[in-house]
Protein backbone atom coordinates (compact mmCIF):
# COMPACT_ATOMS: atom_id res chain seq x y z
CA UNK A 1 0.00 0.00 0.00
CA UNK A 2 1.65 3.08 -1.02
CA UNK A 3 2.23 5.84 2.08
CA UNK A 4 2.50 9.02 0.19
CA UNK A 5 4.49 10.79 -2.28
CA UNK A 6 7.77 10.04 -1.84
CA UNK A 7 9.30 12.32 -4.24
CA UNK A 8 9.15 14.35 -7.25
CA UNK A 9 11.76 14.26 -9.78
CA UNK A 10 12.70 17.02 -12.11
CA UNK A 11 15.26 17.41 -14.49
CA UNK A 12 17.08 20.14 -14.83
CA UNK A 13 19.95 21.94 -16.81
CA UNK A 14 21.73 23.52 -14.12
CA UNK A 15 21.92 21.67 -10.94
CA UNK A 16 23.60 24.40 -8.63
CA UNK A 17 21.41 26.48 -9.85
CA UNK A 18 18.06 24.53 -9.36
CA UNK A 19 19.18 23.88 -5.88
CA UNK A 20 19.43 27.72 -5.44
CA UNK A 21 15.96 28.44 -6.78
CA UNK A 22 14.39 25.68 -5.05
CA UNK A 23 16.16 27.07 -1.23
CA UNK A 24 14.90 30.66 -2.43
CA UNK A 25 11.59 30.18 -3.65
CA UNK A 26 9.81 26.97 -1.36
CA UNK A 27 12.75 27.20 1.56
CA UNK A 28 13.62 23.95 0.46
CA UNK A 29 16.55 22.15 2.41
CA UNK A 30 19.26 20.40 0.81
CA UNK A 31 19.97 16.91 2.00
CA UNK A 32 22.34 15.74 -0.04
CA UNK A 33 23.81 15.00 -3.40
CA UNK A 34 24.92 12.35 -5.05
CA UNK A 35 26.51 11.47 -8.91
CA UNK A 36 26.35 8.07 -10.77
CA UNK A 37 28.84 7.92 -13.59
CA UNK A 38 26.53 4.75 -15.22
CA UNK A 39 23.55 6.60 -15.01
CA UNK A 40 24.82 9.68 -16.50
CA UNK A 41 23.17 11.87 -13.49
CA UNK A 42 23.92 14.29 -10.86
CA UNK A 43 21.08 14.62 -8.53
CA UNK A 44 20.27 16.21 -5.71
CA UNK A 45 17.72 15.76 -2.98
CA UNK A 46 15.76 18.56 -0.76
CA UNK A 47 13.46 18.24 1.63
CA UNK A 48 10.38 20.22 1.14
CA UNK A 49 8.11 19.73 4.73
CA UNK A 50 6.45 16.11 3.81
CA UNK A 51 8.00 15.52 0.86
CA UNK A 52 11.30 16.04 -1.29
CA UNK A 53 12.36 16.96 -4.56
CA UNK A 54 15.11 15.44 -6.56
CA UNK A 55 16.74 17.78 -9.20
CA UNK A 56 18.36 15.57 -11.69
CA UNK A 57 20.94 16.93 -13.96
CA UNK A 58 22.70 15.22 -17.08
CA UNK A 59 26.62 14.49 -16.73
CA UNK A 60 26.33 13.19 -20.53
CA UNK A 61 24.06 13.91 -23.24
CA UNK A 62 23.55 9.96 -24.57
CA UNK A 63 22.12 9.19 -20.84
CA UNK A 64 18.33 9.30 -20.04
CA UNK A 65 18.03 12.64 -18.06
CA UNK A 66 20.12 13.68 -21.12
CA UNK A 67 17.52 12.43 -23.32
CA UNK A 68 14.72 13.34 -21.79
CA UNK A 69 16.23 17.20 -21.26
CA UNK A 70 17.24 17.05 -25.24
CA UNK A 71 13.63 16.07 -26.15
CA UNK A 72 11.19 17.78 -23.81
CA UNK A 73 13.49 20.36 -21.74
CA UNK A 74 13.75 21.04 -18.21
CA UNK A 75 10.57 20.53 -16.30
CA UNK A 76 8.87 17.40 -14.17
CA UNK A 77 10.51 13.91 -14.97
CA UNK A 78 8.90 11.30 -12.15
CA UNK A 79 6.69 10.76 -9.22
CA UNK A 80 7.92 8.72 -6.87
CA UNK A 81 5.52 7.02 -4.10
CA UNK A 82 6.86 5.56 -1.15
CA UNK A 83 5.23 1.70 -0.17
CA UNK A 84 5.75 -0.02 2.43
CA UNK A 85 6.67 -3.26 1.44
CA UNK A 86 8.36 -3.11 -2.41
CA UNK A 87 8.09 -6.46 -2.99
CA UNK A 88 4.40 -6.94 -2.87
CA UNK A 89 3.87 -3.37 -4.59
CA UNK A 90 5.51 -4.63 -7.67
CA UNK A 91 3.67 -7.95 -7.50
CA UNK A 92 -0.03 -5.80 -7.16
CA UNK A 93 1.81 -3.34 -10.27
CA UNK A 94 2.54 -6.50 -12.21
CA UNK A 95 -1.10 -8.03 -11.33
CA UNK A 96 -2.40 -4.59 -12.50
CA UNK A 97 -0.94 -5.20 -15.58
CA UNK A 98 0.97 -2.26 -15.57
CA UNK A 99 5.00 -2.61 -17.63
CA UNK A 100 7.62 -2.50 -15.26
CA UNK A 101 10.99 -0.86 -15.84
CA UNK A 102 12.80 -3.03 -12.99
CA UNK A 103 11.22 -6.29 -12.28
CA UNK A 104 13.09 -6.49 -9.04
CA UNK A 105 13.78 -3.72 -6.62
CA UNK A 106 17.28 -2.03 -6.98
CA UNK A 107 19.38 -0.13 -4.55
CA UNK A 108 18.52 3.82 -5.79
CA UNK A 109 20.92 6.86 -5.59
CA UNK A 110 19.47 8.16 -1.95
CA UNK A 111 19.95 4.84 -0.12
CA UNK A 112 16.95 2.90 -0.48
CA UNK A 113 15.51 0.03 -2.34
CA UNK A 114 13.49 1.35 -5.56
CA UNK A 115 11.74 0.31 -8.63
CA UNK A 116 10.57 2.31 -11.63
CA UNK A 117 7.05 1.63 -13.77
CA UNK A 118 7.37 2.38 -17.31
CA UNK A 119 5.11 5.36 -18.03
CA UNK A 120 2.99 3.41 -21.18
CA UNK A 121 0.99 2.16 -18.51
CA UNK A 122 0.25 4.77 -16.14
CA UNK A 123 -0.90 7.16 -18.73
CA UNK A 124 2.67 8.56 -19.75
CA UNK A 125 3.86 9.31 -15.99
CA UNK A 126 7.17 7.49 -15.33
CA UNK A 127 6.04 5.96 -11.87
CA UNK A 128 8.92 5.17 -8.86
CA UNK A 129 8.18 2.92 -5.95
CA UNK A 130 10.20 3.63 -3.10
CA UNK A 131 10.56 1.16 0.23
CA UNK A 132 10.05 3.11 3.56
CA UNK B 1 7.26 27.94 4.45
CA UNK B 2 6.12 24.74 2.18
CA UNK B 3 4.75 22.01 5.02
CA UNK B 4 5.00 19.10 2.09
CA UNK B 5 4.30 18.16 -1.14
CA UNK B 6 0.44 18.70 -1.07
CA UNK B 7 -0.62 17.27 -4.83
CA UNK B 8 0.88 15.98 -8.05
CA UNK B 9 -1.28 17.10 -10.99
CA UNK B 10 -1.47 14.90 -13.94
CA UNK B 11 -3.34 15.28 -17.35
CA UNK B 12 -5.46 11.92 -18.56
CA UNK B 13 -7.22 11.32 -21.51
CA UNK B 14 -9.99 9.43 -20.48
CA UNK B 15 -11.06 10.37 -16.17
CA UNK B 16 -12.96 7.08 -15.24
CA UNK B 17 -10.10 4.99 -16.80
CA UNK B 18 -7.37 6.87 -14.71
CA UNK B 19 -9.03 6.47 -11.62
CA UNK B 20 -9.44 3.14 -11.76
CA UNK B 21 -5.70 2.61 -12.82
CA UNK B 22 -4.64 3.96 -9.63
CA UNK B 23 -7.05 2.31 -7.54
CA UNK B 24 -5.70 -0.90 -8.61
CA UNK B 25 -1.87 -0.22 -9.43
CA UNK B 26 -1.61 2.18 -6.05
CA UNK B 27 -4.57 1.52 -3.89
CA UNK B 28 -5.32 5.24 -3.82
CA UNK B 29 -8.58 5.97 -2.49
CA UNK B 30 -11.04 8.35 -4.76
CA UNK B 31 -12.00 12.00 -2.14
CA UNK B 32 -13.88 13.66 -4.53
CA UNK B 33 -14.71 14.69 -8.12
CA UNK B 34 -15.54 18.44 -9.65
CA UNK B 35 -15.83 20.19 -12.89
CA UNK B 36 -15.47 23.69 -13.88
CA UNK B 37 -17.08 24.51 -17.06
CA UNK B 38 -14.92 28.31 -17.25
CA UNK B 39 -11.48 26.36 -16.84
CA UNK B 40 -12.64 23.55 -19.29
CA UNK B 41 -11.88 21.07 -16.82
CA UNK B 42 -13.22 17.67 -15.18
CA UNK B 43 -11.04 16.76 -12.05
CA UNK B 44 -10.80 13.79 -9.39
CA UNK B 45 -8.40 13.89 -6.28
CA UNK B 46 -7.22 10.60 -4.96
CA UNK B 47 -5.33 10.33 -2.01
CA UNK B 48 -2.51 8.19 -1.94
CA UNK B 49 -1.17 8.13 1.44
CA UNK B 50 0.32 11.66 2.54
CA UNK B 51 -0.39 13.28 -0.27
CA UNK B 52 -2.64 13.58 -3.25
CA UNK B 53 -3.06 12.99 -7.35
CA UNK B 54 -5.15 15.16 -8.96
CA UNK B 55 -6.21 13.44 -12.14
CA UNK B 56 -7.26 16.15 -15.07
CA UNK B 57 -9.26 15.72 -18.33
CA UNK B 58 -10.07 17.99 -20.57
CA UNK B 59 -13.60 19.11 -21.31
CA UNK B 60 -13.18 21.33 -24.36
CA UNK B 61 -9.95 20.96 -26.99
CA UNK B 62 -9.28 24.95 -26.51
CA UNK B 63 -8.74 24.82 -22.34
CA UNK B 64 -5.63 24.38 -21.25
CA UNK B 65 -5.38 20.90 -19.60
CA UNK B 66 -7.10 20.42 -23.27
CA UNK B 67 -4.12 22.43 -25.24
CA UNK B 68 -1.30 20.59 -22.85
CA UNK B 69 -2.71 17.39 -23.82
CA UNK B 70 -2.72 18.21 -27.56
CA UNK B 71 0.82 19.37 -27.05
CA UNK B 72 2.48 16.97 -24.99
CA UNK B 73 -0.35 13.65 -24.22
CA UNK B 74 -0.96 12.47 -21.25
CA UNK B 75 1.32 12.84 -18.19
CA UNK B 76 2.64 15.02 -15.50
CA UNK B 77 1.38 18.46 -15.60
CA UNK B 78 2.07 20.08 -12.15
CA UNK B 79 3.26 20.11 -8.78
CA UNK B 80 1.23 21.34 -5.54
CA UNK B 81 2.95 22.33 -2.47
CA UNK B 82 1.08 22.96 0.78
CA UNK B 83 2.17 25.95 2.75
CA UNK B 84 1.11 27.32 6.09
CA UNK B 85 0.19 31.03 5.07
CA UNK B 86 -0.15 31.69 0.87
CA UNK B 87 -0.69 35.11 1.10
CA UNK B 88 3.50 35.06 2.63
CA UNK B 89 4.67 32.44 0.38
CA UNK B 90 3.47 34.49 -2.49
CA UNK B 91 5.29 37.25 -1.45
CA UNK B 92 8.54 35.06 -0.98
CA UNK B 93 8.13 33.71 -4.55
CA UNK B 94 7.86 37.70 -5.61
CA UNK B 95 10.76 38.37 -3.63
CA UNK B 96 12.78 35.65 -5.34
CA UNK B 97 11.73 37.16 -8.83
CA UNK B 98 9.17 34.86 -10.18
CA UNK B 99 6.91 35.36 -12.10
CA UNK B 100 3.15 34.81 -10.64
CA UNK B 101 -0.02 33.58 -12.59
CA UNK B 102 -2.17 34.48 -9.86
CA UNK B 103 -1.13 37.81 -7.94
CA UNK B 104 -2.93 37.08 -5.45
CA UNK B 105 -4.14 33.53 -3.55
CA UNK B 106 -8.03 32.08 -5.05
CA UNK B 107 -10.16 29.56 -4.37
CA UNK B 108 -9.20 26.30 -6.13
CA UNK B 109 -11.13 23.02 -7.17
CA UNK B 110 -10.48 21.64 -4.06
CA UNK B 111 -11.49 24.17 -2.01
CA UNK B 112 -8.43 25.53 -0.46
CA UNK B 113 -6.53 29.00 -1.42
CA UNK B 114 -4.26 27.94 -4.25
CA UNK B 115 -2.44 30.18 -6.63
CA UNK B 116 0.25 28.87 -9.28
CA UNK B 117 3.80 30.09 -10.45
CA UNK B 118 4.56 30.40 -13.40
CA UNK B 119 6.95 27.48 -15.10
CA UNK B 120 9.45 29.93 -16.42
CA UNK B 121 11.29 30.93 -13.23
CA UNK B 122 10.83 27.43 -12.13
CA UNK B 123 12.93 25.46 -14.70
CA UNK B 124 9.52 24.32 -16.87
CA UNK B 125 7.55 22.94 -13.46
CA UNK B 126 4.47 24.56 -13.16
CA UNK B 127 4.13 25.09 -9.39
CA UNK B 128 1.03 25.60 -7.34
CA UNK B 129 0.94 26.51 -3.80
CA UNK B 130 -1.60 25.49 -1.46
CA UNK B 131 -2.75 27.07 1.85
CA UNK B 132 -3.13 24.00 4.33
Amino acid sequence: MVTGIHHVGIAVADLDESIELYRNALGAELLHRARSDKDGIEAAFLRTGAGEVELMSATTVDSPVGKFLARRGPGLHHVAYGVSDIAKALDDARSAGLELIDAAPRLGMHGAMIAFVHPKGMGGVLTELVQT
